[in-house]
């Protein structure tokens, strides 16, 4: 704190949501929070087009460390409130919208924990823009009454899979997962064995509405063969439903700024 | 078609989602194309905020009729078609995100059998944002390793609900109902019945992001009476599960806007 600040001059910090990528798809106060701030932590999700636009200065990287390390969350919890503390209008982006499998729920918690004032930002998420930008809807009247959210990147502390396949195949709905490229073959297997059929519709969207997007697509039987040949890395969303077959009527007609990729 | 016009003229689409209601949290391009359209289609989900602001000489509200009744979704098919086909730039603008229980899926399947080029602009859900701005994340590494969204509001055609709670519960993560108030003491005995504890707590966030947003809470067991001690009415989405704890733990400290209510 500097000479002359009182403990009062504490700062706010913004849990915001970049959206999937394109930075057209921000919101309006995404956009003017990221103008305003002092400081932009950040990690590598919200993509290369967003994170070019933030000038060097103001931005500060807490995906990885020197040597390629993870940050710990406990350090940009701490972060978060000492550049607080300092007075800073301090935004932490996340790719998509915070409180989806971002953490943000515990950097509230934290926050409110150490008295600073912070306020949540909703975005776009990727688990329900990738399939869309891709021609696939993610409920619809005649094939999904609910659709489900689970990520296939877990804790890596957790013993065992928190993630029960055969409740989530059992409520009929879609399924969506989130960073679910590597362990694709261990849950289209348990969602097999939970009774899906073999020949349920999937899709598999990388960097969605990134320059470089890329869909595959295929059935819970073929779709890990699908993935090899395209070589589809991470980050990823997986899509397993009937309404992933949606694309196939709709994609003749479908222009995403046309630019925008539709590999593979 | 005017004269001078060819089959070539022919307009574009785009099925826009305009999020949970609060100008601020609509996309760049979102704003842009409502901006540029020649049509912005809708109803009333957008909400006041974002409705007013377009100019009533380009808006048509495909909401209700004359006499109160349902616009059927033939006729809003039907009119996209016609409208893109005198060469119009069309906005479909949809609350929330399109493909979100939002029968966007319906119209893409019908532009594209009509043959008309269309996109689609992915928009912040209210299922994840209403929860975000009254303090509850949807997702929590130590509360929720899933989170499934479903619809109250059936289609009235159905003869049966083709929900099923019992899965949903079997899941152990987060449950979201969207246009969930009037239906709400059903469900909330049906996931009762289906073995989830009677102090799960419950959340209830009406017109969320809106000026007079408000919200109720309570558990599986008391929810039903705090609504209707608030006098909660629709719209207004329910969150379910360990998550929705979160907001007595941070509300203290949350600030959004200032301005945006936080009532009941």
């Amino acid at each position: 704190m500097s000479e002359g600040e009182t403990p009062g001059d504490v700062g706010t910090v913004s849990l915001v949501g970049s959206g999937p990528g394109d930075p057209d798809l921000m919101t309006v106060k995404a956009a003017r929070l990221i103008e305003s701030a002092d400081v932009v932590l950040h990690d590598k999700l919200p993509g290369p087009e967003i994170l070019g636009e933030i000038p060097e200065a103001k931005r500060e990287d807490v995906g990885k460390r020197a040597g390629g390390e993870w940050t710990p969350q406990e350090y940009t919890n701490r972060r978060l409130v000492e550049l607080a503390r300092e007075g800073k209008s301090v935004v932490r982006l996340k790719g998509g919208d915070p409180f989806v499998f971002g953490r943000g729920g515990e950097e509230a918690e934290h926050l409110a924990e150490a008295g600073i004032p912070f306020e949540v930002v909703p975005g776009v998420t990727s688990a329900i823009a990738g399939p869309a930008v891709a021609g696939i809807p993610v409920t619809h009247r005649d094939h999904a009454s609910s659709v489900s959210f689970v990520t296939g990147h877990e804790d890596p502390t957790k013993a065992e899979s928190a993630v029960d396949w055969e409740a989530l195949a059992a409520t009929g709905g879609t399924i969506v997962v989130l960073m679910g490229v590597g362990k694709l073959p261990a849950y289209a297997a348990e969602l097999r064995d939970a009774g899906l059929d073999g020949d349920t519709p999937v899709a598999l969207v990388e960097r969605a509405t990134w320059p470089d997007m890329r869909v595959a697509t295929g059935t819970l039987d073929t779709i890990v063969d699908a993935r090899d040949e395209a070589g589809i890395e991470p980050p990823a969303i997986t899509v397993i439903g009937d309404v992933a077959g949606t694309r196939a009527r709709v994609i003749e007609f479908l222009r995403n700024d046309g630019e925008r990729g539709e590999g593979a």
